[in-house]
């Protein structure tokens, strides 16, 4: 495993030196924002839909980005050079920065860091993966926010149904999963929601580049039932790339295993990554 | 002013020399919860309620209180000694500690420190504050997390109005201010939110100790047209005491100043903390 190094405010250190004011308004007031992607060939892939939205949170927030793409390319780049490991992940948190009152924003806190990436077996593609519901809507759905307290007060849950994630859903439709999108197949018809969700940059990438002319594609609300009713359902996230999912709530989706579409989206996505 | 100390782990220092780690899932992942209460002559006020609610607070998320009440009072007591401000405010902080993996709970973190506290001059209370309303559920109200991201973000809006603090408010109710509970006043009744709330300390003792046998007292849900017909409209929280609000959206409450049984009522909780 290579070093981890950390960008802080201006500052570039071994991730394992870098400290923490307890003023913090992230710890403090959970006043926080994030985004993460990661490397395919030592690049961060898709840098350009990423950044957009990480100043697109920042903005919902109302936190400034006192830093310009350009620079903030240049920081990644080299946190990339300063590691060895095949790929990384970088993180990119704004917060509302240390305030000595506990409340107002004074100067917002930058932190760009790498991080180990972890890959899901081959098996766990073939398989796909066991999730529970849980009726929730998070607050703000758009921004990419810090908030995941929801999620992790469900951890016990989860591990007990032996899932490992959840599919939020409402009276009105389902959303997305804890960090990740939801894809239904319906007879060749790729179905995902339209609205209440943050729009994820695989379910940008999986929508305009690996599906638009092969397949049917429509966004819109969705209700919980429809999915236990689909031939295939899968989800996407930039660690997840498109993984299937074939049990929900303890019910077999389609075969409960991963399905002919989900794959062939998947190796259409490794594909693109290879050469990017 | 006094110096400030802090508990963290088990270790005390000045609060200025506590570091956190940027794994903190506090940090990370808004996971994580606090209380805040203050001293009256050197006394930690209601300190068996605020520890119950703490206590509660750490069950709803799934977080550990590794400490017993006796031990936390105990630190809290040194931490007031270790100060010569003539009352401190305490705040507690729980987060789900340092995760290595951004996501897994592994061991929490647990802050205790003592603040300073800045007093509302006595001519905010005559005057009564300005509010906003703001259509929006806290989520878990009952819990008192670290989640004040609407708030901040609502920072500007509040400012532009020359406003202090927002009201939330659905379609059904109204709920709390960002930081603090709220009660009408129509014909000598005291009308308070009973449901969606976090429940106020201040709010208990206003209920049970305060006006108990004087006023007809009604826990029930409020629309938001019934605050602006209201006689008198207060808030109440550790900090704010029993507040007036003298005018929501622009629009005078009663008479546009404190009202008498606020006054009433606030005259009885500065004796009740007089001889606390």
């Amino acid at each position: 495993m290579g070093k981890y190094h950390t960008w802080y405010n201006g500052v570039t250190d071994l991730s394992e030196s870098i400290k923490i004011n307890p003023n913090d308004l992230g710890l403090l007031r959970g006043f926080g924002l994030f985004d993460y992607f990661r490397t395919y060939n030592k690049r961060p892939f898709q840098w350009d839909w990423y950044w957009s939205r990480f100043v697109n949170s920042a903005g919902i927030l109302g936190i400034p980005v006192e830093l310009s793409k350009s620079e903030a390319l240049e920081i990644i780049s080299s946190l990339i050079n300063k590691n060895k490991d095949k790929e990384i992940a970088i993180r990119i948190l704004l917060t509302g920065g240390d305030a000595p009152d506990s409340s107002t924003m004074i100067k917002p806190n930058l932190m760009i860091r790498s991080e180990h990436i972890v890959e899901s077996p081959n098996e766990t593609y073939e398989k796909g993966i066991s999730i529970i519901t849980h009726c929730y809507n998070r607050d703000m759905p758009e921004l990419k926010s810090t908030d995941y307290k929801r999620l992790l007060s469900l951890s016990s849950e989860i591990k007990r149904n032996k899932a490992t994630d959840v599919l939020f859903y409402d009276e009105n439709r389902i959303s997305e999963l804890s960090r990740s999108n939801i894809f239904l197949i319906k007879n060749k018809e790729l179905i995902t929601p339209k609205d209440g969700i943050l729009k994820g940059i695989t379910r940008k990438t999986t929508l305009e580049q690996l599906a638009f002319n092969e397949f049917k594609i429509t966004e819109r609300d969705i209700q919980l039932s429809e999915v236990f009713e689909a031939d295939e359902v899968f989800t996407t996230s930039s660690n997840k790339k498109i993984l299937a999912i074939s049990q929900i709530d303890g019910k077999k989706i389609g075969e409960g295993k991963a399905g002919e579409i989900s794959k062939y989206l998947l190796q259409k996505f490794n594909e693109l990554t290879k050469n990017w």
